[in-house]
C-alpha cells in the first residue's frame, strides 16, 4: 500500500520570541524540520508535500536541502490545520493509497506508530494517534467505544465529565489520500476562531457512515515545540533515546548524559566515548574507535583503532583511516589522514592529505588560506614533520621526508629529503642580565 | 517610603570546612555576599550596613569592592543575631522608614518576596519572612492566627503539637527602623545558647501591643549555606533560575543544564548557546551571536553576528564587534575586535586592537610581555596576518598589510606592506634517510 | 582474625555486546576488576584469589598488574558459582581465619558492609549479604527468623507468599575458609541449568547443624554490572559517591555533576574545581590549589596555590610545584615544573625540567621526539623563554636565560645569555597590495 505524507510546518511560534521560523530551530544538531521529514521519510512514502506558512521561504528552502524529492506548498493566510491540508490538495489530486499528516514542529513521533497507524487502517477510514495526558489540561479529548473513535472533543466544548477523559489528541491523522481531501473540503469554520481544525473529520467521516479509530503513543512522542523550553525538553528526549540506544548497540559512554548525538551519527560496537562528546551532523565512528572527553565532532569518519582527543575538533571532511591518533588542542577539516598517523597536540590541518604512518609535530599549521583562495597541503607516507612547521599550501611534501622543527615550507620537499628553514641560533653571553637590569630600570622610571 | 537593609554577615561557618569566610564563598562566580548585596540594591535601599564578624577584614573589603556606599561594622565577640543587629544601630540611629534585615548566606531571597513584606508593613509593626518546609525538621516554627503572627517557637520549646507546624522561620524581619533597634535593645540572652535572638522582637513587639505579620515564599528561596553541598545546591538552584529565565527571554540553549551563567551574565534575544559554556564575571552578548560548545568567557562583550568557539576562551577586556568570527583554542585578552575580523585557531590575542575585516592566522601570538612590563599591538584593518605571526608588541601593523607565515615581526609595518621575518628554505636530498638510519643505529647501540 | 578473598571474575557478560572480558569495562577509568580488589584490599586480607574464566588471560594480567600479590586461578568449563569457588580450593587449602566471596562486576560492596560480615562470624558460621530490593523481581529471597537466616529461596522455587519477601540475595558470602571449602565441596547440581549454586551452601551448613545469619546493607552497593546501561550507572554512583566526599573532606566542587573522578583520585582541603574537569588515575591535589573549568588530568600532582586551567591537560608525569600556574590549551607530560612557573598559553611540555620562576611564552615547545627516540629539555630558574620557542631536546637553557620569541634553540643556552635563532624582519612597502591584487585577478581568471 503506496502513503504519502503532508507535513504542516506553517506555523509561526510567536511563544519562541525569534525571528527565526520555529520549525528551523534546531534539536541534535538539526531543524525540527528535519526531524519530521526524517520519520516521515522511514515510511518510504511515494510523496511527501511540506505545507510552510510564517519564513516559508527558509522553510521550503530547508525541506529541499533535506532531498530534492519533497515537494512544497504555501499556506498564506494561515485558517487552521484543514485548510493548511487543503493546500496540498492540488499537488495530491491524483494520489493512491494512504495519508498521513504530520506536523514539523513534533520531533518524536516513532516510526513504529506510524506504522501502527497505518495496520489499522484495515479496520478504520480514519486513524488518530491518541496518548494518555499525564496532565491533560486543555487538549482536545477523544471520546471512545471501545476500539471506535466517537468524536474529538475541544476542551472548551467538553462537559465535566468529558474533561475527566485522559485520552487526548495529538492532532496525528492517517486516512485514505482522497477520502481525507474530500472531508478536509467539507470542513466549516465557524467556531470562536473562524479557523478550518482537521479534528473535524471525525465528524464528518462519522457522518458519511466511515469508521474512526484511535492508535496510542507514549505521550512522550507527541511533545510539540512552542517555547525555547520545549525545545530544550525535545533535545533531552532525543538525546536520552539517542543515549539508550548507543549503550544498547555496544557502545561505551562513560558519562551517557554528556553526549550529544546528532540526528545523523552512527557509531559502531565496542568505541568508547568518553564525558563531554559533542557530536554534530555527519559523523561515524567505526567499531573499537576512542572518542576521549571534551571533543567536538561534525562531518567526519573515524576508523577503528583510532584515538581521538581530549579537546579535539574535526570538522567536515575530517576522515581518519585505522590508527590514528589525533591529540589535544588539534583541529582537522577537509583532510585525509592515513594509516596510523599521529598528530598529538597544537596543531591546524585544513585541505590536506596525509600519507599512512606520517607524523605531525606540535605547532603545525597548514597555511591554507593565501587571503583570496584555499590550497591543499600534500604529505607522503612516514615523513616527519617538525613541531612548528608552516606548510605553505599548495605545497608537496614527499614520503619518508623531514621537515626541521620551526620551519616554513614554502617549496615542495622530495621523498626522503630534509627540509629547514630557520635561521642558525646564537647565542649572547650576559645580555639576559643587562636586558632586564636595563627594562626594570625604565619600568621604575616610568613610575 | 525610604527603606535600609542591615545584612548579617559575621557568621563563622564551621561546617564548611574552610580557611575562607563562608560568605565569601561563590556561588555563579560571585561571593555569596554580593548575591545578598544585589537582592538587598534591587530595593534602591538608603543605606546597606553589613555586620561582619568571621574573617571580618576580608568580608569588609569585599562589601566595599562591591560598591563603596556599603556601610560595615565589626560584630566581636558574636552573641547572636540581635546582637548583630545591635551593632549597626550606631550608624543608623537616625535611619528613617524601614529596615530589612537579611543574611548573607542566603543568596537566592527574590526581590518581589521582599517588596511584599514592605508592603505588609501596611498591617504589621514587625513582618516575618516565613515558608512551608517539606521537611520542617529543627526550623523554628511559625505560631499564626489568620494573616497574625502570635509567636515564634523555637523547636527545642515547641509542644509535639507545635511540632506539627510546617510553617517556618527564614530570619529575615522587616521593620520600621528605629521601632526595630529598639526591640532589639530588649532582646535578652536568657536561653541555654546565652545568645541574643533576634526571633525574640516578634514577643516584645506583641507585648508592646503591636502587631506582627507574616510574608510567605517559597522554601527554595531560603536555602542557607552551610556546608560545601549547600554551596552546590545553591549554584545549582541560581542556575536552574537563570536558564529558565534566559530561555523565557528568547535565548536558545541547545542543554541548558550544561550552561553556566554568573550573577551578572547578559545575553540577547536569539542568541544561540551551545552545551557546556561557562560565563565568568561580566559578560554581554548581543542578540543573535553565537556561542559554540566548550567556550569559557569572563569580562567579554560579543555583538551580533559574531561566532564563538568551540573551545575558545575569552578574558576580561575582550570586545567582539559585529560578525567576528573567534574559533578553536584562541584566547583573547584585553582586546578590541573591530567588524569581520577572523581569528579561527591557536592564537593567542592579549592587549591588541584589531581593525575591521583582518584576518589572523593559525598560530599567531601577540607576545605582549617582555619578562617585565606588557605591550599592546596594533593592527590595522583587512590586514592579513601569517600563520604563526609573532607580534612583539609594541608594534603597529597597517592596513591592508601582510605579514608571512612564520614571521617574527619587531618593527612596525606601514599600510599596504609586506613583512617577512624568516629564514629560506633549503631543501636537502636524501638527508631524511641518512639522518633516521644513524638514529636508529644509535638507538639500537644504546640497548 | 585472618581474612582472605576469593573474587569471583569469571562471568562471560554476554549482555555487554563487547569483545573486551565484562569485568574489565571500566568505572571512574578503573577496570571494574579493580574497584573490587580495592575493596577486597582494604580489608588486609592474607591472600587474594581471582577465578578467571572468559578472557582469562586478560583478567589474570589485570589482576597481577593491580598486584603481583594476587593469586588467579582459571575456571573452565564455567559451571556456576559454587564450582567457580572450588577451583580456589587447591591454592587454599591451608589457608587459615576466614573467607570472603566477593564478585569483580559488583563495583560498589563498601568495606564497612565487609566488616560488618565478619562481625557476623561471631555469631553465625555462613554469613550472607542480603538487601531490601526496592523491586525484588527474580532474585533469590532470604528466608530469615529473627537473625537467623533459614533458607534461600531461588525466585523460580518459591511460594506466591515467599516472592513477597523483599530480602534478596546478594551473592556475597563469609565464612571460615575450610569450612567454606568443604561446603562447596558438597554443593550438587541437580537442578534445570546443570550448575554448582554457592547459595546452596546455606542450606548444606544448616544440615550440618550450622547457623547461617544476614547482614543487610544498601541496595546500591549492590548493583551488578550486565549491561553498557549498568555500567554508565555504576559509574554515576561512583562519582556521586566521590563527589559527596570531597564535598564533605571540605573541596569546593562547583557543579559537582560535573566533575569526574578517578578510582584514587586525591584532593586537599579548600581546593577548588571548577565545572567539567575529569581525573584519570593517579591525580593528586593539594590544599588550597585551583582546577578551573575543563581540564583533563591524569599521573599528576599539583602542589597548592597553584592554579590549572580553564582548557589544561595534565599527563601522567605532571608534577607542578606551588604556585604554578598553567594555562588554556596547555600540555604538560612527564614534566617537573618549580615554584611559580608560569606556562600561560598554547604550550607542549614534555619530558622537560623547569626551574623556578621560569616563564614560558605562548606557543612554546619542546620538541621531545626526533623521530625515533624521546629527548629531555632542561630550564633553568627565572628564565624567560620567548613566546614560539622550539627547544629541541636534549638541550638545556641556564638559569636567568632568554630566548627570543620565534626561536628555535637547538644549542644549550648558558645561564644569563640571550639565545636568538630567527630571520631578521624584511619590509617590502606597498607589496602586500600588488600581492592582493594578483591573487584577485588569478581567481577572477580562475572562473
Amino acid at each position: 500500500m503506496q502513503v504519502s505524507v503532508i507535513l504542516l510546518a506553517a506555523g509561526q511560534g510567536t511563544r519562541m520570541n525569534s525571528d527565526l521560523p520555529k520549525v528551523l530551530h534546531a534539536v541534535a544538531a538539526a531543524p525540527l524540520l528535519h526531524h519530521a521529514l526524517a520519520t516521515a521519510q522511514s515510511l518510504e512514502p511515494s510523496r511527501i508535500v511540506v505545507v510552510t506558512g510564517h519564513g516559508g521561504e527558509a522553510v521550503a528552502a530547508a525541506a529541499l536541502a533535506w532531498s530534492d524529492a519533497v515537494e512544497t506548498v504555501v499556506q498564506d493566510p494561515q485558517l487552521g490545520t484543514a485548510h493548511a491540508v487543503e493546500q496540498a490538495a492540488p499537488l495530491l489530486a491524483n494520489a493512491q493509497g494512504d495519508a498521513i499528516v504530520l506536523y514539523a514542529d513534533t520531533p518524536l513521533i516513532r516510526e513504529a506508530t506510524l506504522r501502527a497507524m497505518l495496520d489499522a487502517r484495515e479496520r478504520h477510514a480514519v486513524v488518530i494517534l491518541g496518548f494518555h495526558a499525564k496532565d491533560p489540561g486543555r487538549y482536545g479529548r477523544l471520546i471512545t467505544q471501545g476500539d471506535d473513535l466517537r468524536a474529538i472533543r475541544e476542551f472548551k466544548d467538553a462537559t465535566p465529565e468529558e474533561r475527566k477523559i485522559t485520552l487526548c489528541n495529538s492532532g496525528v491523522v492517517c486516512a485514505d489520500m482522497q477520502t481525507l481531501l474530500s472531508l478536509v473540503a467539507e470542513v466549516g469554520n465557524a467556531n470562536a476562531a473562524g479557523e478550518y481544525y482537521l479534528t473535524d473529520i471525525v465528524e464528518l467521516a462519522r457522518a458519511r457512515g466511515l469508521s474512526a479509530g484511535v492508535v496510542l503513543c507514549d505521550e512522550a512522542e507527541t511533545l510539540g515545540v512552542n517555547t525555547r523550553a520545549q525545545l530544550a525538553e525535545a533535545e533531552a528526549a532525543f538525546q536520552s533515546r539517542a543515549r539508550a540506544d548507543a549503550l544498547e548497540n555496544g557502545v561505551t559512554l562513560t558519562a551517557p548524559e554528556t553526549v550529544f548525538f546528532a540526528l545523523d551519527t552512527y557509531i559502531g560496537r565496542d568505541a568508547v566515548i568518553g564525558p563531554n562528546v559533542i557530536f554534530g551532523p555527519g559523523v561515524t565512528i567505526e567499531s573499537g574507535a576512542e572518542i576521549k572527553a571534551f571533543c567536538h565532532l561534525e562531518g567526519c569518519h573515524i576508523s577503528r583503532g583510532a584515538t581521538v582527543g581530549p579537546f579535539a575538533r574535526l570538522r567536515p571532511g575530517a576522515e581518519l583511516a585505522e590508527d590514528v591518533h589525533v591529540g589535544n588542542f588539534v583541529e582537522v577539516k577537509n583532510a585525509i589522514l592515513g594509516e596510523g598517523v599521529k598528530v598529538g597536540h597544537l596543531t591546524y590541518l585544513g585541505d590536506a592529505d596525509i600519507g599512512d604512518f606520517t607524523n605531525i609535530g606540535a605547532g603545525t599549521v597548514t597555511c591554507n588560506y593565501d587571503g583570496v583562495m584555499k590550497h591543499r597541503t600534500t604529505i607522503g607516507k612516514r615523513a616527519f614533520i617538525g613541531s612548528d612547521t608552516m606548510l605553505v599550501a599548495p605545497v608537496t611534501v614527499g614520503d619518508d621526508a623531514f621537515t626541521a622543527s620551526g620551519s616554513v615550507i614554502t617549496e615542495d620537499v622530495p621523498a626522503e629529503a630534509v627540509a629547514i628553514g630557520r635561521a642558525r641560533q646564537v647565542t649572547k653571553p650576559g645580555l639576559a642580565t643587562r636586558m632586564f637590569d636595563r627594562l626594570r630600570a625604565e619600568k621604575a622610571k616610568g613610575r
